[in-house]
């Protein structure tokens, strides 16, 4: 497999030392649009509109915003809480603004969120990649993923394509990409992102993904997460859910990977995790504006369905309170 | 609940003794356009293209194809195959074409599979409706459905939703409808049945459901079907085998319901269904006219996740070879 050529000169997010500047992700893959955000305000509003999106990069994202904040306000006491609450799910978002306005020096703190984060996806892609490659069979495998959980959700190579990418490395891995309605990420990004891997990939609907698992076409399921409780319940993008159920239906294995401050241990179980409801306009298309939509934006997987909850500090297998402990 | 004013004339599938006048499906709901149908050509590109669908409808839409090329062609015997093989998985489809071909009076035939259809809504809507209520908690109830089972894809009220609006017609029910892509027949097509039944609903992606699920939100799921084997795998619209798992694991009843002759007792499992893979364009949208896609029209729910399965001859619960045979 020869990588194909990387179609984008503009970089997914930069920080020049003074401004970040993201790839508009909600104008992939038809225009490669740079934002140049300044403070908490139009940070929180990039994150609240999907500009910027996935929790480790939301992550990295406000704790630049919280730091231009801080570095131009001197009371940014207001802006820095509604950057924290942009929005609800994802765990990285507060805990990123809350270190960086702890810290002596906020400018300092952010750069070292986005250095972790770099350093996480390195450790995590390895320890998926060691986890699967001991369970799957040899030879070529079909690898399964849902929404985006790439480099552009995350840095580095991303989180839950950042594992398909590094078994990619090691073996042959077709990957079979959701599209994840209603938004399309995994249509618009990760398909993007694939090719630019040059990683031999499909596309399906959601819906279609059970099915598939169900006749012995798909090897691993690999995802993203958001948010994980202390039991090993993991809130990620909606859909999430089935696509575990149906790995464990057909026995093959389910890992969820994210980077550890992604686990929130103050959350008993995924039933006190606060799922986003989002506007029914995302929904509802072309159809009457008085269409009435449910648009929940994440699902929660009960602890016993994911094979392996994968963070830079290693891969709890089976997931219990204490391997989580061990990784969070 | 005061039914709203239906917002169309046009009927859905009309018979004028000599020619077919469908509803083409593919334009609703935005336009309301009745296509004229005259032999066993064109009614099978209307069936291959969607503008007629729902495995009951096919059926009685085929039955009249056949009739209308037998009366005009005096060898049929190419034309009719092509129309029974204009799609592969619905049973409905090949049986009914046989069925008029093999009749003396082919019209009198094809009049007549239309009828019992019709009588096999009505009972089959019973049928599920009373073993719901036995199973139902007391008081207001939601029911979650895929794809379009209604008017639109049988006589009557149609199967699934045929069970669903006689429920309604007991208690009062909540129906939330699964967008069902990548063709949108939940949103564009039940959407339009439940607004013409004045029944209170609300529309989801697909992958939205198992989560709803699993938070206690669904009563029940009630879908249609497109041919069922003999030890009681069901195979339906993609998605519906992940609402099934869903269902199963919150203990809550998954039925699936159609007419008799959507049972195929050749089939020793799910495992012999053809699946329909069908044009990539469907999934890829917008997206580059190089995106590979898998594009599986349908998938198949196992016996042991289907709590009834329900015809116009009664309730198969639970779902094994001799309820199956009972209800064939």
């Amino acid at each position: 497999m020869t990588p194909t050529p990387s179609r984008t000169s503009a970089r997914i997010l930069h920080w020049d030392g003074e401004r970040l500047h993201v790839l508009d992700q909600t104008r992939l893959p038809a225009e490669e649009v740079v934002l140049t955000l300044t403070g908490a305000e139009d940070t929180a509003e990039a994150i609240r509109r999907l500009a910027v999106r996935g929790a480790p990069l939301i992550g990295v994202a406000a704790g630049y915003g919280a730091a231009m904040e801080i570095a131009r306000n001197p009371r940014p006491g207001p802006a820095l809480a509604r950057l924290a609450a942009a929005r609800p799910t994802a765990r990285n978002l507060a805990w990123a603004v809350e270190r960086v306005a702890a810290a002596d020096d906020a400018r300092a703190e952010a750069e070292a969120i986005a250095r972790e984060d770099e350093a996480a996806s390195t450790a995590l892609s390895a320890h998926g990649a060691d986890a699967l490659e001991a369970a799957l069979p040899a030879g070529p495998v079909t690898v399964l993923t849902h929404c985006n959980s790439g480099a552009l959700a995350a840095s580095g190579r991303g989180t839950g394509l950042g594992v398909i990418a590094e078994l990619a490395d090691r073996r042959e891995v077709h990957v079979l990409a959701c599209e994840a309605r209603p938004l399309l990420q995994g249509a618009r990004l990760t398909v993007w992102e694939l090719r630019r891997l040059g990683l031999p990939h499909a596309l399906l609907v959601d819906s279609a993904a059970a099915g598939l698992i169900r006749r012995g076409e798909v090897d691993a399921v690999v995802t993203g997460l958001d948010r994980v409780a202390a039991n090993g319940d993991v809130a990620n993008k909606v859909g999430t859910y089935p696509l575990a159920l149906a790995a464990g239906a057909a026995g093959i294995p389910f890992v969820a990977a994210g980077p550890s401050s992604s686990v929130d241990l103050s959350l008993a179980s995924g039933d006190a995790i606060e799922i986003e409801e989002r506007d029914a306009a995302e929904v509802r298309g072309a159809l009457p504006a008085d269409t009435p939509c449910r648009n929940p934006a994440f699902d929660v997987t009960p602890a016993e369905l994911v094979w392996a909850l994968v963070t830079e500090r290693g891969a709890a297998r089976p997931v219990t309170r204490e391997t989580l402990a061990a990784v969070a």
